[in-house]
């Protein structure tokens, strides 16, 4: 495949990741029955998971535009490692929805945190894929090599799994500890290519 | 048209039909009313067929991608093909909603069947109208012609179709049967691109 | 504008319009209750209502399509004018969905009528726009000044508008009609550019 | 990031940012119960909203593809100066729905006007952010520097917050004259690149 043709490739992978997450998403927050404080007041809840869950697909859009852009070839495991990750984004906007209705539940808290690892873990094995298919000593292997945020971050969302159990708001709590954690984007990747 | 205009074009379709199915499917994945167990129980049905209709869909991308990196050349015949299977895949989300609340049921199953077949016939003849479009002796005339799954797929979608009559979960057993067939993108095209 | 931009342009311009037109078509096609075939029976008209509108906006895709192809230069005016384009598309999923539940029924007829040749007006006044930023002696130009096809459809949809007070069905017919006019694309622009 | 990349980036962006707000703008555009012109009577307050919003949208994407052709870099700030506008733009849609069906009330025309404002808050916070990653003595930079409607725009927006809350209808009407004031894409970046 040529350069041009992964960087169209990938971009519009990006482009329907951020568009599928973001209409769903909004879709959710239908606008309350009244006019008065009070139905504004219900809304709360649902606009805080709406903001948690936007700032982390911002977060892995930024991240995952700058992992492909440091990708030079791509192949058949990538494209299912890719699909696997868009998966589980896509369950994001469901399990925001439920999380949004019942911010102190155990059951939806732990869903938004099962899904929330998964992304993580489906990100990293994209990341792995992405070095197999260019090789130890390309670029995108470099720069992973000491980005240890990716594993933290998996470690922290696994801690709010469990937590979800005892507290249940842990599983919007991780999101957020993470989304702090990654808010930065990834300095290195950015001085190699400016 | 350029060649690069092809690309753009073509890469564009693909990015259209996957932005469109699954913002659907996953629209049609409604977080329960309750925050028990129970609640999330009745979410199994409709959830296996969302995985099923979701990896479908995603191989579907993955080999049109595949499908259109050997083009050199689109004309009109081959922009309504992709039409006609872009009609077919629209209606799959709509066949999906229907079966995942009845799993059980033979007009669900049918229609489900029915569609799938129909995806399969339509991406075939695309695949025809690409080859009449860049010639016999074409990359993707010759990759083309050494590829059996294609036909086997429709002989599965079509022995599924009759199978609903008598047995209704033959509709979905079908398209997770020819799943775990592509699963394996082709490795021809890929070797010829590497 | 350099030429690849424009490409990118106004290629993304009619990835956007399919992408939004069809996604909401889509959505208005809802899963029957039941599992009856009289269940399946209810959505005969909606089907219809989808069929048609989905072959009119396939329509407007590969002729846009082949629009943008002969351009060379865009300016302000034509995004204005593509908005107007744009802005009359979206209402065609609306009125699509009215039309579909009422076949019979002169106002919903009417506003399909009207909402497509509001469409047919302002792409014509769109490709007026194109000559006008590309100059008389363009191949834009020189294609629509032996195009009457666009002018017979004006007709045939202001003829279905009228037709919807006496006949309400009119209104699909008039779209009809006009498909069946158009499912040839330009063999002119094809020709051209091959 | 190589200037193609940046192009096919931020013309990915604008794609998306208008894919997800007409789709959900046209969502919320239900077709009326009835056939009858008392039915079709309810839909003149929604789809009153519904074009000023459309026209609001057009001209932020008009704007935002003139921002970004003079626009050589790109850096993770405007990434995020981009995300906040994303974000703002994001809530047009539920804010648009919401006034649509109570023009003269108070909180859905406040939360308009604060929804306007924010967008166009964040749109000169991209602009300032691409200021400062191409330097002083960028197009971009000069251009802007004259560039004296956006300031106009944002005061606009400003007294429109005050003052629905002893005229409600301000929201709606302050986006509207926001809209005559920029109807006219501006000239000096046209000029500068045609």
């Amino acid at each position: 495949m040529s350069k041009s043709r992964v960087e169209a490739f990938t971009d519009g992978i990006i482009a329907i990741l951020i568009a599928i997450l973001i209409t769903i998403l909004v879709l959710d927050l239908r606008p309350p029955e009244g006019v008065s404080w009070s139905a504004l007041h219900q809304l709360i809840e649902p606009f805080l998971a709406y903001v948690v869950s936007f700032v982390a697909i911002a977060i892995y859009w930024n991240n995952h535009h700058h992992l492909y852009q440091t990708v030079k070839r791509i192949d058949g495991i990538v494209l299912w490692a890719n699909t696997a990750l868009l998966f589980w984004l896509s369950l994001l906007p469901f399990a925001t929805a439920w999380v949004g209705e019942n911010l102190t539940a155990m059951l939806p808290e732990l869903s938004y945190a099962i899904v929330s690892f998964m992304c993580g873990l489906t990100y990293n094995l994209l990341d792995r894929c992405l070095i197999h298919a260019n090789g130890q000593n390309s670029r995108v292997a470099v720069i992973s090599q000491h980005d240890h945020k990716r594993w933290l971050s998996l470690l922290i969302y696994f801690i709010g799994c469990l937590l979800t159990l005892v507290w249940p708001p842990a599983g919007l709590v991780a999101s957020i500890v993470v989304s702090i954690l990654w808010f930065i984007p990834n300095r290195r990747v950015e001085q190699e290519f400016r």
